[in-house]
C-alpha cells in the first residue's frame, strides 16, 4: 500500500491526462474529481477509474477536448451539451454556471446531455455549498435496476446528491435508488465473496447471491416501488430533459470504448440567502446535526453518522496523512504514466 | 358503504368549512385537497381528515383565514409565511405562485413556513404538470423516524413528490423516507393486526410487531442510512429554509388542537420548455413508461405499475362511478354538518 499526498496524486493524474491528449481544463476537472473521491474515502470512484477514462478517450468514446456548449439559457435554466466530454469536466462546467445564476435569481437548474461517467454526484453538489447554496445533482447511468414488478434491468443505479451548507461542514447525501450501489457487487466479485439475498437478480430474474451472476443480471430497487420510482424520475430528469438517452440506451462505462456513453445529468443550485438568513440557516443545520448525533444509540452502533460525516472525517485525515493507494492501483498508475516518461 | 359523486362531496366539504368559519378560498383548497385524495384512492388523506381539521380550526391550532403572505420574492425564489393556515390552502397558494415564475425564468422554488398538514404532496406537484412544468414538493412532519443508528424518533415521515408531465397522464412519485408510511401503522392498529418486523421500533428502540406500540415508538428509515439521510434533507429544506421548525419541534396533527403545528414545505416548478421541446419530452415520457410496462413480469405480479398509474386509474373510475365512503366516515361527515343544517 503506497501513501501519496493528494497534491502529488492530483498533479500526476493531471499531467498524465494532458500528455495523453486531454485539454488542460478537462484534465484539471478529472484529476480533481478522482482525487476528491479518494480524499473522501470513495475509492470506487477514485484513481482506479483513470485507466478506463484514458482507454475511452483513446478509442474515441470520450472527447478529451473542451467542447461543452450552452444550447439555451434563461435566468434560471441552462440546457447544456457535453460534447461527449469527460463527465467531471462537463458537470463542473454546468454547476459553475448554475451557481451565479442561483445567486442572482434564487435558483437555477441545468439539464446536461451527451456527457459521460462523472464520478461521485456529491462533489458537484458540494460546489454549491461553498457559495451559500444548496446543491442538487443527479445523473443517469446504463440500465442495471429491474423496475419494481419486473425481472429485467431498465433504469441505471442513478445516484442523487443533495448538499447543504452548514456552520461546521456541509451535510451531503449521495445515494443510489438501488438496495446497494453497483460498486458493492463489483467489490464482492473481486473478493470472490457471495452477496446477501435481496441485492440482485440473475438474468432470468431469480434471486442470486453470486456477484458475477448479479452483474450480468439486475439490481433490486431500494424499497421496491419507492426506489424504482426514484430511479425512473432521475432518469427522466437526467435523460429526457436533456433530450438524451434513458435506461438501456445509455452506454456502459466498461462497454464499447469507441462509443460515447450518452449520459445525462440534471443539477442545480438554490441560494439560501434568497429564502432566509444564511448564517442563521448554517448555524441551525449544525445544531440539528448535533441534536441528532446525541440521540440514544441503537444496538451495534458506536456513533450516529450523518450524511457526509464519514467522508468529511476521512478527507481531513487523508489531507494530512496522504491517500493510501493499493499496490495494484499504484502499479496501474505507473504503467499508465510510463509511455510519457511520468513517474509517481 | 355510501357512493358519493366527487362534486357533491366537494361541495359538502366546502360548505361545511365555510359554515364553520373558514375563508371561502381556504375552504375551496381544503375541499379540493381532500376530495382529490379520495379520487386518487388515497383515502388516508381524504375526507376522514376533515374532523381533525375542523377541530383544530375551532381550537385555534389552524387559522381559517386567508393569511398567507409573501415575505420575500426574487425571480426564482419565494419565501412564504403560511400564517398557520390550512396546509392545503398554503401549499396551493405557494405552487400557484411558483409556476408562473418558473415559466418566466425556467425554475422557481418556495420555502413555506408556519403551515399545517397539507394532505398528499403529489397533488401540489401535479399542479405544475398542468402548465408544462415538473413539480417537486416536500413537507416536514412531526418526528416519527428514528435516524439510522438511533432508537429515538427525530425526523418526520417527510414525504417528497415529483410529478412529470407526459403525453398521456403525468408520472408522479410520492414517497416517504420510512420503510412504510405512518398510515399503514394506523390502519393495522384499527384492524388490530400485527405489523411485520422491520417497520418500527418500540419506545425503548426494540423491534416491534404491535402497531399501537409502534405508534408510540418510532418508524424505521427506508434502507437505513439512505432513508434517514433523505428524511433529514427534506426536514432541512422544509423546516430550516423557511426559518421554521424541524423534527420533534413540529406539532402532531393529532396533538394539542390549540397549538399551530408549525409545519414547513419546500416546493417548486421546473419549466420543461426552458430545457427541451415540451411536446417531444411528453411523448418520450409516455414512451418510456410503455417500454417499462412491457418488460418481463416478476413472479407474483400481473402488471408493472409505474408511479402515479394506480391513482390515475382510480381517479378515472371514481370520477365516473362516484367515491366510495365507508359508513363510519359517512356518519362522521353527517354529524359534522348537522350543527349547520347541512345534509349529504
Amino acid at each position: 500500500m503506497a501513501i501519496i499526498s493528494h497534491e502529488i496524486l492530483a498533479q500526476y493524474v493531471y499531467q498524465l491526462l494532458c500528455h495523453a491528449g486531454a485539454d488542460p481544463v478537462c484534465a484539471q476537472a478529472v484529476s480533481q474529481s478522482l482525487v476528491e473521491a479518494e480524499l473522501r474515502g470513495i475509492a470506487t470512484h477514485g484513481v482506479s477509474r483513470l485507466g478506463i477514462y484514458l482507454q475511452r478517450m483513446n478509442a474515441g468514446g470520450i472527447d478529451g477536448g473542451d467542447k461543452v456548449t450552452i444550447l439555451s439559457e434563461s435566468p434560471s435554466a441552462l440546457s447544456i451539451d457535453g460534447g461527449n466530454g469527460f463527465g467531471a469536466h462537463v458537470a463542473t462546467y454546468a454547476m459553475e454556471r448554475c451557481i451565479p445564476k442561483a445567486l442572482e435569481t434564487g435558483s437555477c437548474f441545468a439539464s446536461v446531455g451527451r456527457s459521460s461517467h462523472f464520478g461521485t454526484a456529491a462533489q458537484y453538489a458540494l460546489m454549491a455549498t461553498e457559495r451559500g447554496c444548496i446543491g442538487i445533482v443527479c445523473t443517469n447511468l446504463t440500465g442495471k435496476i429491474a423496475p419494481y414488478g419486473s425481472t429485467q434491468a431498465y433504469m441505471g443505479t442513478n445516484p442523487i446528491a443533495i448538499a447543504v451548507p452548514s456552520a461546521d461542514y456541509p451535510v451531503v447525501l449521495d445515494m443510489t435508488p438501488s438496495v446497494v450501489a453497483l460498486g458493492k457487487i463489483i467489490l464482492a466479485q473481486k473478493l470472490e465473496k457471495p452477496i446477501p439475498e435481496g441485492w440482485a437478480l440473475d438474468n432470468d430474474g431469480n434471486p442470486t447471491t453470486d456477484p458475477t451472476v448479479a452483474r450480468a443480471g439486475s439490481l433490486l430497487p431500494l424499497g421496491g416501488a419507492k426506489g424504482s420510482g426514484l430511479a425512473m424520475m432521475i432518469d427522466i430528469l437526467s435523460g429526457l430533459l436533456s433530450d438524451g438517452n434513458v435506461g438501456p440506451q445509455i452506454g456502459d462505462l466498461y462497454g464499447d470504448d469507441s462509443v460515447p456513453q450518452g449520459v445525462g445529468h440534471f443539477m442545480g443550485a438554490i441560494s439560501v440567502a434568497h429564502f432566509t438568513d444564511l448564517d442563521t440557516f448554517c448555524r441551525r443545520v449544525a445544531q440539528m446535526r448535533q441534536e441528532i448525533k446525541t440521540l440514544p444509540l441503537a444496538a451495534g452502533f458506536q456513533e450516529i453518522l450523518l450524511p457526509g460525516e464519514r467522508s468529511h472525517q476521512q478527507r481531513l485525515q487523508y489531507l494530512e496523512q496522504g491517500i493510501p493507494v493499493p499496490d495494484a492501483i499504484y502499479q496501474e498508475l505507473l504503467s499508465l504514466g510510463a509511455p510519457y516518461g511520468l513517474g509517481l
